[in-house]
C-alpha cells in the first residue's frame, strides 16, 4: 500500500461476453464479425486482427455451432476472387452482442462510478 | 447444420467481469472473496474451490493491486489459529461486482431473450 496508489483513480468498467449454450462471444469474435462485414473477406478480416486465417475459421465455427447455423456465407469467384459476408444469423448475433454491451455498460455505470469514487477517495 | 440443432434452444446469457485498471474481477475471484467471507479462512476458501492456497493469495494480490489497498485482512493466533476476513474495500468490491452482475443481467435480458427466440424459431 502506497500513498500514490490509494490516490490513483482506477477506472472501473464492466466487460461483457455472451454465453450461448456452451460457447461464448466476446470482443475478439465480435471484432472478427465486424471486420468481415467491413472487408467482405475472412482473410482480410483475420489479417486486420493479426490472426491466422485458420484461427478465424475456427472462431467462426464455434459461433456456427453455438447458433446451429452458419454466421458467415462465402462466395467463390467474381471480380474479387470470392468473398464472405455475414448471414442473417451472423448479423443478428453481432447486433445482439453490441446491444448487450451498450445496455450493460449504461445500466452498470452509476454503480461502478460510485465504487470507483469510493476507492479513489479514501 | 442439422435439423435438431436449428430446433434446439440455446440459452443466451450475458457474462460479466469488472475491469479495474489493468486487472479484472470475474466469477472465480468473486467466489474466492465470498468463500473467505463465509469461512473466515483463505485456506478453507481455496480448498472449497479446489485451488491451491498460493493460487488464492496470487488472485487476492491482483485485487489488492487493482484497488491499491488490501481486500483481505488476516489475523494470527486465536482460537481458530488465525483467520481472514474481507476489508471494507474487499466487501465494497464484492458488492460492486454482485450489483453489476445483477444489473447487467436484468438490463440485457429482454434483448437476449428476443435473440434467443429468433435463433430457436428459424
Amino acid at each position: 500500500m502506497t500513498g500514490q496508489r490509494v490516490k490513483s483513480k482506477p477506472k472501473v468498467r464492466v466487460r461483457i461476453k455472451l454465453a450461448i449454450g456452451a460457447h461464448t462471444l466476446g470482443p475478439g469474435k465480435a471484432q472478427l464479425l465486424k471486420n468481415i462485414q467491413a472487408t467482405g473477406s475472412i482473410s482480410a478480416a483475420a489479417r486486420e486482427m493479426g490472426i491466422h486465417y485458420r484461427r478465424a475459421w475456427f472462431l467462426l465455427d464455434t459461433l456456427n455451432e453455438a447458433l446451429g447455423r452458419p454466421v458467415v456465407e462465402t462466395t467463390k469467384g467474381g471480380a474479387r476472387g470470392g468473398g464472405a459476408e455475414l448471414t442473417e444469423a451472423g448479423r443478428a448475433l453481432l447486433a445482439a452482442y453490441e446491444q448487450a454491451v451498450e445496455t450493460a455498460e449504461k445500466a452498470t455505470r452509476p454503480g461502478l462510478e460510485k465504487f470507483g469514487r469510493m476507492i479513489s477517495d479514501n
